[in-house]
């Protein structure tokens, strides 16, 4: 099979836990396409090097590199634009989203469970990974989650536009998922993959947007390694 | 002419001040519509009784009536496709920024102005608008702004998703506006119509996306009655 996806993850290649490398998973799956991933560690950049890029994911779809999330799912709508859309024919109306989701979903989950994150790395990624994020918060990891527990209502609070939308329909995409959905989703499947946090209480309507999620594609991210959160 | 448009105003049948008619006439506007405005005030239920509906803004489009801004914007681009569309085929999309928006701007913004309102209304209105938004807020509108000021900068933080937006695109609908922008211009056209509070510092990007949309058609909102805010 010619398509490949090179993923993030740490010691164990089966857990993926980029947020982005997790929309463009299922966005593959929502176009009905198969893809071998190709596991890909912080450090590695030298193997993105064919692609002209430092991060991931980067997707080979034959003679085809593309680079970026976004890219990956514009780029797909446009090549294969008799399976089901991502973007509905719009992009801009996506990056609202896009933004709100890293200012508020992104960001608080971040401050949440990055200190889960070192104990799934190789020593190698692990030394990068503490020291970069370290500088950016300006303290230790284990001190920017100290007090997650207290801080978990204001960030289910911070959800409550979720809730509104979803008194008004099932997705982002209306009565059925599309991009939107999945740039959301995305960050909560890295909170699942890297966590046992429980971020949402199951009797949270974003919970059960979550879960609806999980179930696509015939369970596709409920099966992916997780601590149960 | 045969299109009119129920818009809420107080004693100042010029100064219209609900978020929801600014999003109705922002909406004609850009289809290059035009309508008369026929004032209405809180009370004035059994008015809209012709439209099953007891709420503004209310649109009369020749022998149809449309109650509800969201049952507008998709009656304007049914009704005339040929003229710049306002939901870019894909109305699901704007449900997530209509929740966001009440759920952050307009609430965050009704906090923070709703004392300036009773002072626009006439004395039966006022009588309502007072019982009706104490009853809401648990306490009297003074209470509700008396600190806004020490307030201000936890409102302007909450649009960071506004600011990451905008340095992709300069509008919520991408190059252009579309009804997203709409949706939360109206909340900033319902805060300047009431209150001379300066929610933005003038070097904010959500600022100048501010200007862009009160320059449009001609400067149609920058021409209504204001506060200077």
């Amino acid at each position: 099979m010619a398509r490949t996806l090179y993923e993030l993850c740490g010691w164990d290649p089966a857990r993926i836990f980029s947020p982005y490398c997790w929309r463009a998973r299922m966005a593959l799956a929502h176009k009905g396409l198969d893809f071998e991933s190709v596991p890909w560690r912080f450090t590695e950049t030298d193997r993105l090097a064919f692609a002209k890029h430092d991060k991931v994911p980067v997707l080979v779809d034959g003679d085809r590199t593309v680079a970026d999330s976004w890219a990956i799912a514009q780029y797909l709508d446009d090549a294969y634009p008799d399976a089901p859309s991502l973007l509905h024919g719009h992009p801009a109306s996506y990056i609202f989203v896009a933004a709100w989701n890293d200012a508020i979903v992104q960001a608080g989950i971040g401050r949440l469970v990055v200190s889960d994150i070192p104990a799934l790395l190789g020593e190698k990624e692990r030394a990068y990974f503490v020291e970069s994020r370290e500088k950016r918060f300006g303290m230790t990891l284990e001190a920017v989650t100290a007090d997650r527990e207290e801080r978990l209502p204001a960030f289910r609070a911070s959800l409550q536009p979720v809730r509104m939308m979803l008194r008004a329909q099932p997705f982002f995409g209306g009565d059925a998922p599309d991009y939107a959905d999945m740039i959301v989703f995305g960050s909560f499947m890295w909170a699942r993959s890297v966590s046992p946090l429980r971020l949402l209480e199951p009797d949270d309507p974003v919970s059960d947007w979550r879960e609806r999620m999980l179930d696509l594609h015939g369970g596709m991210a409920r099966q992916a390694p997780c601590f149960g959160a």
